[in-house]
C-alpha cells in the first residue's frame, strides 16, 4: 500500500528516503486544531465549485492498512464543499464550531459531536454559514470512487 | 448486510419488523456523552480480563454499507479493556477526559482530540487511572478478526 500513498507529512523532509512503514501512531492534537506531525492541504488541487476549506490527512496518508481513512476538514466563514455525488459514504463528525450538510434537498444543522451518515451517492454539499470556523472529521472507506460534481450551489 | 447485522437501537421496538436500511442518518449529540438513538452497550458479553467500560456503536449496526465502523467506549475511573490482539487495527481518538493505551511494552497518553493508530497484532490495553471517565471514539473495519485476549493486565 504505502507505494501508492503520496509523500505526506507523516515523514518529514529529512527522512524522504525511509520506506513509509505500517506502525503505531501517536498524533498529539495541538492548538488551533492542529495534529502534530500533519500538514495542512487545500481541500482540493482544482476546481471552483467550493470555497475556504484546508484539510488534513490524519489516517491514510502513512502506510496504514485499514480500510478507511481519516481526514479533519475545517471551513472557513462562508466557505463549502463541492455540491457532489459518489458511490462511497461519508461519516461526519462536528467538532469545531458549527455547520450545515446539504443532502439532496434536505439541511441537516451539525453541530459539536454530532455524527452524520452520508448515503452512497447522495448529493451533499457541507458549509459554514457562520462567523466561526466549521472542523470536522470525515471518515471515508480507504478505495472509494471519484466524485461527481453536480456544479451547483 | 443488513441480514447479519443483530437488531440494534437504530430500529425501535415499535418497528422491529421494518427492514433496516441503508440510509441518511443524523446522530445529535446529547448530554452526558449520549447520542439520541444510540442505545448503550456493555464493552462485551463475556470475560473476566476488562472492566467498567460502555459501549455505543454509532455507526455500523443499522446497515451502513461503509467498510468501518464507528463506536463510542467510555472508561470509568479504574476501568480498563482486555489485553489483546489481533489482525485488525484501530484508530483511537480521546473525546472526555484522558486514559492511556498500552501497547505492547509502550504507554501512550490519550489527551482530548488525539489520534492513535494501534498497528495489527500489537497487543494492547485501554485504561483509565484518573477520577472522571474516559471516553474515546474507536474506528475499525467492518470485517475484522476476533481478538485474541493475552490474559495479563
Amino acid at each position: 500500500m504505502a507505494k501508492n500513498v503520496p509523500y505526506s507529512s507523516c515523514e518529514t523532509p529529512v527522512i524522504t528516503r525511509r520506506k513509509i512503514v505500517n506502525r503505531n501512531r501517536h498524533y498529539s492534537f495541538q492548538d488551533n486544531f492542529r495534529w502534530k506531525g500533519v500538514k495542512v492541504d487545500e481541500y482540493k488541487t482544482n476546481g471552483d465549485d467550493w470555497d475556504g476549506i484546508a484539510r488534513q490527512v490524519l489516517i491514510g496518508a502513512c502506510g496504514e492498512s485499514t480500510k478507511f481513512h481519516l481526514r479533519y476538514f475545517e471551513i472557513k466563514p462562508g466557505g463549502y464543499s463541492s455540491f457532489e455525488t459518489h458511490k462511497h459514504e461519508h461519516v461526519v463528525i462536528g467538532i469545531r464550531g458549527s455547520g450545515k450538510a446539504k443532502l439532496d434537498r434536505r439541511i441537516v444543522h451539525i453541530n459539536y459531536l454530532d455524527v452524520l451518515y452520508i448515503n452512497p451517492e447522495t448529493p451533499h454539499r457541507l458549509y459554514n454559514p457562520y462567523d466561526a470556523p466549521f472542523g470536522f472529521f470525515c471518515i471515508v472507506n480507504a478505495r472509494r470512487d471519484k466524485p461527481r460534481s453536480l456544479k451547483k450551489k
